[in-house]
């Protein structure tokens, strides 16, 4: 666990991807760290589990030391109040100070990641805050993408195919911009912005060809044509596809 | 492992994603498949080990049997030559028999392969075959382009930021507008295009901040800025990068 570690003695925090929420699906090394981590790091929303902490469960030392780092604001407070980013700013900074402390006493800490810690993850607003203090190690995973792709039996691209990944979360005259110009679209984060989302793929010309997937790799997981959907109340982790069609032999 | 199979005297064909070519960065499902294998398939070139063979090798049954899957043509051959797509189409075919074969005949086979099956991969022309006659599951992994984005130390994606995954065989011009557009950027087989992707990227302002990585998460991994690797010959798997810089609190 430690080969890789510099020789202070300073402990390493490994940000460590754990992939699309099936335990089965994470690494050999994540697996690895993990299970035989002393202390265990994890974001969750307050009053609640936490779903990186909830697909780890039943796999971590029985004297395992958690710290669970609980968002101060959630995804109702719309991303434009001025107070968004300065709350989320000193809730990253505290968490920092306390990991920052743990490695400071020579302590691993292993902090636990849905998807790919360095793929639109929360992680990396510690790892900026950490980086060159502190060894940080990465360890990246299967993305939630690849799971809903995978869920769907179709491969997502072929040959020359051109993917964009979208946010639901831009405006709907961005969205259209990038449907239109790509071979195959992965739009995350979909949730409340499931009517932009409909609306951007039918003016780009793609609604028909999209599919809806909601909690891939996980229990729960359904795969649907997005038009057969319609009127549906769509989770946050819900992807949309559009799969590409490029050269084939 | 033949928990989800239906109720058939098939075998299953598992589409095994290895990940990036750390043997350490496969799933632990794709771990426990290959290790109990008694049929293991994959592709290679003639005369070559083949890379996906490469990254279990120490890790098969003593008794498994292969079956390596050579391909009559190269990258060398151009993809406009009108034999390419006919040489490989039947390749493909005869791949796909003697798999049919095995599972008719009972037995699971475990094709390996690099990176994410359905991602640009090579298993997807046999999956297109097989699907609907033998049972097929897929196994996602941990993409190259992940590994790549790791070992640059940065996050590849922040906030609402855009990511566009291009192929460097790609027409220059296509490549400009898509790099333009896109906020983070991912360019794959890079090999011989590679001064095609400098000057896409110098056109569309980004020249400056691509990164170039080779091997990643293999022996043999560099990572350095695309502008202090001038003059050097690129493998057909590296990877340039751009990375996003959206929203960060």
């Amino acid at each position: 666990m430690s080969d890789a570690a510099p020789q202070t003695t300073h402990g390493i925090i490994h940000g460590v991807g754990l992939g699309p929420g099936d335990a089965d699906l994470m690494s050999v090394r994540a697996h690895r760290l993990l299970t035989n981590a002393r202390h265990v790091a994890y974001f969750r929303k307050e009053g609640r589990a936490g779903r990186a902490r909830g697909i780890v469960q039943g796999m971590l030392r029985s004297d395992v030391i958690e710290f669970a780092m609980e968002y101060p604001v959630t995804t109702e407070i719309p991303l434009s109040d001025p107070g968004y980013n300065a709350a989320l700013s000193g809730f990253y900074t505290r968490c920092t100070a306390h990991l920052r402390d743990l490695a400071g006493q020579g302590e691993d800490v292993v902090v636990l990641c849905e998807g790919d810690p360095f793929f639109y993850g929360s992680f990396m607003h510690l790892y900026e805050r950490l980086r060159g203090e502190v060894p940080v190690q990465v360890v990246p995973a299967i993305t939630g993408m690849s799971a809903a792709w995978t869920a769907t039996n179709r491969p997502i691209t072929w040959g020359d195919d051109v993917l964009s990944v979208l946010m639901a979360t831009l405006p709907e005259e961005d969205l259209v911009r990038h449907m239109e110009a790509a071979d195959a679209l992965v739009v995350m984060k979909i949730g409340r912005n499931i009517d932009k989302v409909r609306s951007a793929l039918r003016r780009a010309g793609k609604y028909d060809a999209a599919w809806l997937v909601e909690y891939a790799s996980m229990e729960g997981q359904t795969v649907q044509k997005l038009a057969g959907a319609e009127g549906r109340v769509t989770p946050y982790f819900s992807i949309v596809l559009v799969h590409g069609s490029g050269r084939r032999p």
